[in-house]
């Protein structure tokens, strides 16, 4: 068969890569677009060329750019002398949706892992001690993932930071706004029993 | 906020009114877009402006076209004098996955609704009937949803053709390939029994 079913074919393939979609919902999201061919189908097309095309890598925190440096590290604004290091553009997300932090990031893109050779060139480390010195970094803030793999890294990065003169901290691992105690893993109630403060 | 954020939350707002998509795996969609640019977003963008762009619905059958008609009714080998009623593309493709029928097909786009305000002419019934005529249609299978709106419509459409010689079947009704009685509901199981056949 080639043809019209050949590229629609193609066009589901690509979508069910899509993490969140498999074979089936792809297909049903790709005929809900064929139904919607001017209203929803041209428009996502042209947004996604856009972005393709526009979309790249901050050459100086790793967060995704459109032009030369992204948005928060060419806002005048952000310049606090705090750098915020997480994982991921994810995680950055995660922070801005939060809107607590005001100072700029540095996205590692990943953690330390021996298994998979990646190592501190690997997640721009020597980049990172290297802003903290140029930029006069008071504090960095270590906002990784509460797991092994996360907090490893922090601490290679904590190790790594002596000498620079800058506070390193890390966020605080207590209950969830919200979280209701018989719901906690024991390790978050031991966590926040011993990161206990005064009211 | 201007910029490259907001092209990424008009992207995300895009996908999310996809089906099975809500704000949040939209969001995971397109982070994950983001990290594979030239190999996934690009590849996306153009196959969806591509369809997009060539697709149509077939004037004589309804099914999706990129030609001035489509693959089935342009096939000289499913030119069998056998007409199947479907409701919707969706359908169709779900009886070419099949690959039992090897006839052409009628998309109704829908089912009868006085609710709704969708009659006849909506599902272009007339055009169908037309078509048994033109055609020298020998049988019409309607292969509507087993639902209270699609069997109506089946109903309708059977009546409809009474007078033009083409007989009108619809699709058996009885126990899924791999079902078991015990999983099965009671209008299934009592409409199996009513159908039997000898062994």
């Amino acid at each position: 068969m080639s043809g019209p079913r050949d590229e629609i074919e193609a066009l589901i393939a690509l979508m069910a890569r899509l993490p969140g979609l498999g074979p089936r919902s792809a297909r049903r999201a790709v005929l809900h677009l064929l139904r919607k061919r001017e209203g929803q189908m041209a428009p996502l097309a042209a947004a996604l060329a856009r972005v393709a095309e526009a979309a790249r890598d901050c050459p100086r925190c790793g967060n995704i750019a459109v032009g030369a440096t992204c948005e928060i590290c060419d806002s005048p604004a952000r310049a606090t002398g705090e750098i915020c290091v997480v994982e991921d553009v994810a995680d950055l997300w995660a922070m801005e949706r939060g809107g607590a932090f005001k100072g700029r990031y540095h996205v590692l893109g990943g953690t330390l892992s021996a298994l998979d050779a990646i190592g501190p060139e690997e997640l721009r480390i020597p980049h990172l001690i290297a802003r903290v010195r140029d930029e006069a970094v008071g504090e960095v803030i270590l906002a990784l993932n509460a797991t092994v793999e996360g907090q490893t890294t922090a601490h290679y990065i904590a190790e790594a930071l002596e000498g620079t003169g800058a506070r390193v901290t890390s966020l605080a691992q207590g209950v969830p706004i919200g979280g209701e105690l018989d719901y906690l893993d024991d390790g978050t109630i031991s966590a926040a029993l011993r990161a206990r403060r005064a009211l």
